[in-house]
Formats: structure tokens, sequence, C-alpha cells
């Protein structure tokens, strides 16, 4: 399939509408504080800009009503954006009493730094662009004129305090966030996502639900699954599990901790050190804890002995938890964690069954992202550049790069070549999935390695008698049990389809005098493999509906004289649809049908 | 039940055998070199005896029958012992052609030595042993006369070489190792269990088997899994996982490492720094891999928020791997490593719960050894002594054993008390399971804890509103996977039951044009469940099922063409019984038959 083109968003229309709004919020700012107004920077960002102001006062959500009025009123104007260059001096001039701009002036006149006062390898010319009666240091680009911003698809959305230069010993200012887009259609579309994100967000969802939490006594980023969170943990890990298995894959299991010299002969103390737990060091020795599995599986296929050409492709996956140091300021939730379960598998393989493997992993990725409901993704497919870092081994690259493009191609698999992407040891795919929300997640890769197979010794000998080395297909389906815990649980906002939900159905008897025939459905559902709870709880029947609904339960199975007498359970659903009363029998065939996978 | 006394082996009859034994054979020894034979020390050991000679000349086989010949001729004298007491310069003279001898008379002059060299508190006065024509500087006990040793019962092992004082530096000197025991049955029973103990060594059978490798790339103490290792591990972990949530334990995950001070604030960094990895240092902050869930789990339950009375018990059980620091002398294929992974569990309850819990944690415990075939076990129950280490708390002593005992009782299990033998923070009972040979392996604990929990401001709103502190029960059932899994190697001598066979049966086709049927059955044994793989490889039948059977596959299912047109397999068991032609169907269903626990 061919190759895409993906524009860069500083290239888009929307980045220069952005970066206009936010000049255009600037100029209202500055006229609600004459002479008084202070301004700092104001970039595009992700979806939307911001401008940094010192104020006399702060900010109300009164006032951003009266910016965003103020600023549609500028729009209406058709003002042109006027780009001219200047020297320093003119600058400073006309900046005179903005000490922030004239710092930024003097960052731009050293060379250096850009206008926001980002370091930059190269001196710029400096430039402004006045639109109306605004003028700002810039360097673009914008819209023609005011006109090509669409009134009703701005909104300005919160007040931030932000140190200049992100400097605590700096002057605090007040930062605007706003956004803006193409049509109305699309700023409604955004505000609603937000809203949702922000419902979904799985480190409230993650409490609110009570799966998993973090600890300062344990440390940052080292996640405590409750026992909930850890059904939850291993559900997904089975299944993966169970469906590998059924792939022909197999699992080792290989620790935790290695000692720090095979990491030198990998190469990874080299790449990745910065990503290491510092070591722990007794009598000279050093040991790491493992940042990633590679060296210790490809320890595990020479200590297995003498491998023939007829015993490969040998796929050793293991769910095996890493640690990597992080910076505490980027952890986040479970999406930016320290201990992080890999579905990693390292499949050895001869180079002329490079296609026949990947195309495995392709299909397996494919089946687990669909029971996922992940139906919304692309391939990434990293190919080497014409220079850089990349082995030096034509025949290999293109042996390799074109088995992964027959691959695709078999399997009906779009994907885009990113020339110059792929690691230095081989071609790579990567699966960037959109969840309900259109957001886009990195999950399943697969990785092709000629190099540090070699570099560990692995061999097998071949039909000539000879011995050779493997190649080694790194994969991963999920990606991390944690991370892929975290995106599910915002892409199902905790609402956890049937066979993935840790409690599939609370029963809840109507009076106390029903708890023993509540407990004799719980048994009989326990038998058939279903994971249930009886609400033993001396609450009213209605709260305890209402608290299952907010745990996100998918069935409530009320129990009264009625249901007792008929062997049957009144069925809700946490969606608030009444099933009405169903016998026994048949509320199992019908969640066993829901539970099935969909062809 | 009644408090057993048990007898010290110093105290035993066979001790006094064997350590005439050892006189005799010395005296043997220097028969056979007369003048020439130097002899340095003779003491019981587990199971026989040893005594340590310089010589002029290396011993061989032919010597040891020779040495034994001349025991049974010493001991068909009746000789009687003789005890003399003497002073060191009688002592010295009688042994003044034997250094050895000398410089433990040196020793024992001096004091704090005994007659083995060994430190000793006290001083001890000086005695002899004559028998025959030998003496030997020796504290006793020895048998009245030679006679009362069995001539029929005696056997000299081996020979090794073993320094004098165990110093690399001091001369090497040739040790005789024999055995002794009352009856010639007994000796008989004796070499064949250790002979047996050979054949089914773990280490041996983990090899052959290909289930596990150490790798000195990754580390000393950290096994490697193969996928057939790994199968196993994974279908005793889930065998426990399933058991403990029938009865209602669940399930947690806490990770690999904490921050050291945790450690401090329970109290095991006071107590257990030996047994931990180094640290791993940045920054000020210490993390230290886990020793123990105990602190992990109660701060877990602490994030959880507030329990009421009504929630407890709540009892917390997790697979996680801890990381032990032993010393690597100390290291011993499975069943000594530094990577454990414990089946722990800790039970928040009140304490007018702790007889349940314990109760039901028994009940866990018989199913699961029993499962593994371990019939033959003894409770040892540790109760605190009249001083020592143990907390002061009469009142919850008291409850606590009383509750222990009476869950004993009520479940039928006989027991020995050891008085003095808890841990400081409460009671224990440990499950002493003998395997095949008769050895007796430490697999189960529970432990009653009063301490931790409130050190680590574990708490719970009781009944009467106020705050209490939960005891726990520390709970391991088979122990570690590890250890249990070196443990059921020999116990099973590598013939691992149909449930627990990583491969449970191996397709065999009679030729090539068989290959197709072979492989319809697999998928089908599969698709019901069973772990099955085909022998693909060029070799004869005949070497194949050969291969099987040293694999100890439970079941070889050959097929052919009397098989492929009937539906059938030919079936045979890995003792080589052969149960002929069995329709696929009826074999699935004795299969399954054999499977199922036996009630």
């Amino acid at each position: 399939m061919p190759e895409k083109q993906h524009e860069r968003y500083e290239d888009s229309e929307l980045y220069k509408i952005r970066h206009s709004a936010a000049h255009i919020m600037a100029q209202a700012v500055m006229e609600m504080f004459p002479g008084e107004a202070r301004i700092a920077i104001g970039p595009p960002v992700e979806d939307g800009f911001y401008y940094d102001f010192e104020l006399p006062r702060s900010l109300t959500q009164d006032d951003l009503d009266a910016i965003e009025q103020r600023m549609r009123a500028i729009i209406a104007g058709n003002h042109p954006f006027v780009r001219r260059e200047v020297s320093a001096d003119e600058a400073k001039h006309e900046f005179q009493n903005q000490p922030y701009k004239l710092e930024l002036i003097e960052g731009l006149e050293k060379g250096g730094q850009d206008e926001y006062g980002n370091p930059l390898g190269e001196k710029v010319t400096i430039s402004f662009y006045t639109h109306d009666q605004f003028t700002d240091l810039c360097r673009g680009p914008h819209v023609i004129d005011t006109g090509k911003i669409n009134p009703a698809a701005i909104k300005l959305m919160h007040i931030a305090g932000a140190y200049w230069r992100g400097d605590a010993n700096r002057p605090q200012l007040q930062r605007i966030y706003g956004t803006a887009w193409k049509t109305a259609e699309e700023l409604e579309q955004f505000l609603w996502k937000q809203e949702e994100a922000k419902k979904r967000d799985h480190r409230k969802l993650g409490k609110e639900l009570g799966l998993f939490y973090f600890s300062d006594d344990v440390g940052p980023g080292l996640p405590l699954f409750t026992p909930k969170g850890e059904m939850l943990r291993h559900i997904m890990e089975s299944y993966v599990r169970d469906t590998q298995t059924r792939y022909g894959y197999e699992h080792v299991w290989t620790g935790h901790l290695v000692k720090e010299d095979l990491y030198k002969r990998s190469g990874h103390y080299d790449n990745y050190i910065n990503s290491m737990f510092p070591p722990m060091e007794d009598e000279g020795v050093k040991f790491r804890l493992k940042p990633m599995n590679c060296p210790s599986h490809m320890t595990l296929y020479k200590e297995m002995g003498m491998h023939s050409y007829r015993d490969l492709p040998l796929r050793l996956s293991e769910f095996a938890t890493l640690y990597r140091y992080e910076k505490t300021g980027e952890l986040s939730g479970l999406t930016r964690v320290r201990a992080l379960t890999q579905d990693d598998c390292h499949t050895f393989c001869r180079p002329d069954q490079i296609q026949q493997e990947f195309s495995l992993s392709l299909r397996l990725i494919q089946e687990v992202l669909a029971r996922y409901a992940f139906t919304d993704y692309r391939v990434r497919l990293s190919l080497r550049g014409e220079q850089g870092k990349f082995v030096a081994d034509d025949e290999k690259w293109e042996l390799a790069t074109a088995a992964l493009k027959a691959a695709l191609d078999a399997n009906n698999v779009a994907y885009d070549v990113a020339v110059g992407e792929a690691a230095f040891y081989g071609p790579k795919a990567d699966f960037m999935a959109r969840d309900v929300l259109g957001r886009e997640w990195q999950l399943s890769t697969i990785q092709v390695d000629f190099i540090q197979p070699a570099r560990l010794g692995c061999e097998y000998k071949g039909e000539d008698g000879q011995m050779h080395t493997p190649v080694v297909l790194h994969r991963a389906v999920t990606g991390t049990t944690e991370r892929f815990m975290g995106v599910i649980i915002e892409h199902y906002a905790g609402a956890f389809p049937l066979w993935l939900a840790p409690v599939q159905a609370e029963i809840i008897p109507v009076a106390d005098r029903h708890l023993g025939y509540a407990r004799e459905v719980a048994g009989k559902l326990k038998a058939e493999g279903f994971r249930v709870a009886v609400d033993e709880r001396g609450e009213r029947m209605q709260a305890k509906i209402r608290d299952a609904q907010l745990q996100k339960i998918p069935y409530m199975l009320v129990v009264g004289d009625k249901e007792a007498a008929a062997g049957a359970v009144s069925v809700r659903k946490r969606s608030g649809e009444d099933l009405k009363s169903k016998l026994l029998a048949e509320f199992i065939a019908m969640a066993r049908a829901e539970i099935e996978p969909k062809k």
C-alpha cells in the first residue's frame, strides 16, 4: 500500500488560526487593563493556545467571558496580520514598557533563543506581527486577517498560574488557555471530548472503582493493585496468555534482575543507562533491575543447549514486570509508571521465517485489539534512512523490509511508511490505535533485530551443518499491563465488557430473608465460572442497586420471594435497562453468549 | 492432643553405634598402615560417621572393602569400650606420634575446644576410650562392647578429600564416610534411599527434563525457566490460586520493590537486613527489593480506605517474587534460591475471627498437600516460652493459643507443641511433610501477628465505633514456587501426575504419512484443554517412544493406519504399560477421570 505523507502541525491552518487567536486574546486583555497589562509569551499548543500575563488583579470567569466577547469583535474587524522585520533597538523601543518582551528581545539579540525564550540552534531575525491596534514580537505564521478565524469556533478554557520561564524564583503570571477550531461543530466535539476525558480519567476512575492506589511509603510510579484491580490485571494477562498459547507461543520465566555486565555486552548499558534503576552492588558485583527482557531471553536460549534449524522458530514470551527509572515529574497514573509488565515475546527464527512470524504476530495483535474494541488503528512501518545509525547490511534490510511489507499486504493491513524511523537494529511496525474519544495510543509493536542475537552469541545449526545467527523478532501485544489498563479504563469509561469486568454480577437480596437464596445463586454462578458478589449490607435495595451502578458492575441480579420460588433472578443492566425476571439458566446462557468473542 | 517429646540424636543408641563404628574403622585403618597412619577426627554425622586420615597413599575401593572386612572381625571380638580420664601429659604421651591428636590435646588443655577441635564454651576433662588394640581421644558415649554393633548393618560409603580443620592451608587428609544401622534391613533401606535420592536430585532431573537453568551471566540463585518449566510453575500457581479463590481468598499485586524507610518502620530493617539485596540509591532515596510482602500488603490495606469490622476478614494473597540475598555458598538448585515466589497471604481479621481463619487456612493446606500426594505430615505448633523475645500481652497470647489449638482439634490435625519456638509477634503452626523417601520438608506455615499491623498503623472501626488494630495471619501454602518445585521433582522423580505434567501426551506418528492425523489428534486434544505435542522428527517410532519415556511424559499416543481409520489412538503409559487402541473420545474420558482430584 502507498506511503502517506503526514502534515506537520506547525504547517497546518489550525496552527495559524490558534497562533492568531492568541494575539487577538492578548489585544483584548491589554484593552481590558490599559497601560497595566504586561504580556509574556503566547504560543499555539496541542488543541489550542495560551498567553501569559502579569495583571493588576486576578482574572475571573466573568473576565474570560468579556475577553471572549471582545475577541469576537476584533475578529469581525477583518484586520490583516502584517509582518515587519525590525532591529533589536526598534523592538526594544516598541516594548519599552513590557519587561518580559524586553528580556525575550535580549535573548533574540544574543542568539540561541526564539521569541518564546526556548533554546534555538541559530540566530533569527527579529520580526513583529501587527493586527488592528496590537503588535507582538513574533516569528509567525498567521492567518491573512482576523476574519479568517471563525468566531463561533473559539473558546477560552481556563486560567492557571505559570512562573515566568517556568522558574519558581521568577514572577508568577496568569495564563489563559483557549482553543480554536475551524467550525463550531469541531469546537463542540472538542469540548465534549474534553469533558468526557475528564470523566474517564483513569486516575479518577481507578480510585472510584477501587482498582489501584499509589503510596508514598512504597514509592512513586509503583502502583498497588487491590483485589478488584488485580483481578482485572489477571483477566487481561490470562486472556493474552491463552491467545498466545493458541497461536503457538510458549512462555518462560526469567525473574527481575540480572548482573549489570550482561547489559554491557548486549549494548543496553550504553543506550538505556538513564532508564535503569540504580545498581545493587556488593563485593564488586552489580545487579540491575531488568528494564527489558531481551538479554535474559537470549541467555536462556543459549542455556537450553544446541538449537537446530528444525527447532526454529522458538517463540519465548513472558509477562515480566520490568522497572524503568522514569523521572518522578514524568510519572502519570498507570500510563507512565516505573513498574511495567510487558506482554513481551522474542521469536528466534531463521531469516526465511521472518515473513511467516511477522504475519503470525500481526494476526495475533489484530485479534487481541478487536477483543478490546480497538477497531480504528493504523500501522506505522519504520524503515531505515539513507544515512545514520542503521546497521550496514543491505541484504538483511532488504530481506526484512520485503518480508514485512509482504506480510502486511497478505493480511490486508494498511500502513504508513516512516523512512529513517527504524531502530538501528532493524525495521519495525507499530500499531497506533484510536480510543472512543479519537485519541491515538501506541500499543503493539513488532521489531526485527539483526544485532543483539549475534552480540550475545545466540546460534543455531543450519541445514548446511554450519552455525548461523538467528533473527529475533521483539513483539508486544497490548504493550504493558499497567499502561494498557489505564488506556482501557478510559476507553470503556470504567464500564468494562462482561468478559473483562472484575465483578460481573452483584446479587442483591430484596430483604434479609432472601440472603439464603442470594448466596445459593452466587454459589451456582461461581461454579459456572462467573465472578459474582452478594451485597449483604444492611442497606436498602435501591441504595444497593445505585452503588452497583456506580461501581459499573455489568449486571444486578435482584432476588426476592418470586425469584426464590421460581429459581429466577430479576436482571438489571448497569445502564438502568430492566431485563425483568429470568430463570437462572436463562441468565447464564445469555451471559455466556455475551462473553463469547464476536467472530 | 498431647505434646510429644523428641529424643535428641546425640542421646540415641544409633549415635553410639556410629561413634563406636568410627573408632573400629580407625583401628582397621591403622592396622592396614602399621606405624604410618596419622589419625585426625572421626565423629558421627547424620545417617553415619566419618574419620579423617593422613596415609602414605591414596585409598582405593578395594581398601574400603578390606577395611570393612577387618571391622567385622573386630566387632566379632566383643571388645568392651573402656573410658579413662587422663591428664594432658598422659594424653600427649599416648599420642606422641600422632600430630593431629597432639594439636587437639593442646586445644583441650587450653580449653575452649572439644576433642574435634570445635569451639566449646567450657573446659572439659580429657578422656580416652579404648577397645581391643585401639585408643582414641574421646568424650564418648559408646556402646558397651563392639559386639553391640550389627556387622550386617555397617557399610563404608566413599572416600573424600578434607583439609585438616577445614583450612585449605593445612594438610589435605583422606576422609572415609561410613554408615551404621541397627539392622541389615535398615541399612538396605538407607542405601536404597541414597541411590534413589541421587536419581531424583532435582538439579539433575531439572536439566534432563529441560525445566530450568542457572546462568553465570544472570547471577547465582536466579533460575531461568524454560517453556516446560514455566508451564509447570504456571500450573502449580494456577492450582493454588484457583483453590484460594474457592476458599474465599482474594489476590493483590504490589510489585517487587519499596522504599527502604518502610522496612525501618515495620521492623524488618533491623531483623532482616542481612537477607536483603543491597539498596538502590538515588538522590537520597533508597529502594530495596522486597524480601517479604507484609509491609506492602499493610500499606495497601491502609490505602484502600476506612475498613469496618463488617468488612473483615480481608484475605490478601499474592504470588510475588521476593528476593533474598542468600550467600552464594548456601545456594542449592531450586531449594535455596535468591528469587522466591511465595504463595503468600495476609488475612486481616478481628481477634474473634482467629480460630475461623486459622481453620480455613488449615483446610486449604490439607487439600493442597493431598493434591500433591503429601499425606504424611505433622504440624508443629510453636508457642511462646516463659521468657525471651515474646511480646508481652498475656491476653492476646492466650486467646490466640486457645484459638489455634481449638482449630487443630476441630480439624482432627495431630500436632506437637514446641514451647519457646513462636515468633516474637505471635504463635505459629508449621507443616512438616514427608516425601516418598521419608525426608521431611517444612512447607506450609500459618503465623499469628499481634505486632506489625499496629506498627504500620492498620486499623478498623469496631462495632463500638472505636478504632481497633486488626490481627494479621501470615500464611503460605506450598511455601515458594521454586522450592516446592524442587521438592516435588524429587517426590515424583520427575514423573509428574497427569494434572501437573507440562506435556501430558506426546503424539507419535508411525510413519510420515500419519503426520496429518497426528496433528488432527493434537488439535482436538488441545481444544479439550490438554497439553500435547506431536513428535515430528525424522526419527524411528521406537526412538520417539523411548525419548518420550525419558522425558517422563505420562502418555504416548501412537497413530498409524489403523488408528487413523478408526479415529483412535494407541495408548502407552510412560511406565511401558500398553493400553492398546482406544477411540480418541475414550482416551479423553480416561484422562479427564485421572486428572480429577481424588475425593
